[in-house]
């Protein structure tokens, strides 16, 4: 195996760094996080950092870093208090990648990309059209994680979308049918397929 | 599209309440989290909740339920201040996700499954051996999350094992080549392909 201390892993040059680290920790969710500011600028940005925290209340969360281009995002939850979570699937994941480039906060990554906002049942912030699932989140707290200046954000499920097929009748959803994405690194896309669901484990005898 | 409101939510049946939340975020990781406490107990439990929080330092995070299976690994982890992230990888899978049955903490998960400690280079946590990825972390600190009890244990990678086919020139670790597993809810679990790498995007003109 190769191997890494924590002295090496410092002395490593930026692009590697980040390239070994973003990757170590495994798979990762897929999303586009959609917000509008109150003077109606859409945004919309890629995050492979968004996490379940519990069933009840159903709260998700994602981490921002301070200095990354999803700042517009985050701008946008404190001012307005609403952001939906939208899933990357297959036919749109160059379109979500490159909302990961730089722009300025005039510019709306919707007029750069094929992406396009839909509205639905009065909710304030857009979501990302032909998305398999769509999440309206209302924000509850944040965090700020004092080792790395990181934030996490954390919000309440308020309305959730998802496409018939891909709900199974015990509440599963079928990510794999919805050819939703996972991430892998900073810029490594798979489209997963479900090999095995699981039974409830009790310990043996 | 299959729709649910907050309210609607908060009266599911508690099985399809935490089946549907707990897939609706996107793929999660898959992770084995190893340790050891003062008196030589040794435990393991896979954990889907282990996420990046930045590269330098090199920090990984993971979510734990104070109700949830895993509490011997919190224990000790704050009694030793050690511990280890292993890969989930197709071959393990049954075992790994066994681990989330409920055992007392005088019984190792390692003696109830076929999965196996290995030490490495004096750090104190077991490694689960044939892991494709094991990363040997240092307790930093945690976070109690407010709105639903749970914490964030977040640690600094000291030592990093990599089997070597995985890792790329530029540090980019191919999770698919290591047949490394994602997880869709609770018990669904997939063996990802790589599809595609993008490159740095730059705002389009």
């Amino acid at each position: 195996m190769t191997y890494f201390n924590i002295d090496e892993i410092h002395k490593l040059n930026h692009l590697y760094k980040i390239n070994l680290i973003n990757s170590c920790a495994g798979f990762k969710s897929a999303n586009l996080i959609a917000t509008k500011s109150n003077e109606n600028n859409t945004n919309v940005a890629i995050f492979s950092s968004v996490i379940h925290l519990g069933s009840a209340p159903p709260l998700l969360g994602f981490i921002l870093r301070p200095t990354s281009v999803p700042r517009n995002t985050y701008e946008n939850i404190m001012e307005t208090g609403y952001y939906t979570i939208n899933h990357v699937h297959e036919k749109i994941i160059k379109d979500a990648h490159h909302t990961s480039a730089k722009y300025d906060s005039s510019i709306s990554e919707f007029d750069v990309t094929n992406l396009e906002t839909i509205y639905k049942n009065n909710f304030f912030a857009p979501f990302v059209q032909d998305c398999p699932i769509q999440i309206a989140m209302k924000f509850v707290e944040e965090y700020d994680i004092k080792s790395n200046n990181t934030k996490l954000v954390i919000g309440e499920i308020q309305e959730l979308y998802i496409k018939d097929k891909l709900l199974k009748d015990d509440g599963f959803i079928d990510l794999s049918e919805g050819k939703i994405a996972t991430i892998n690194g900073l810029n490594g896309y798979a489209i997963p397929t479900l090999k095995e669901r699981f039974e409830y484990q009790r310990p043996i005898r």
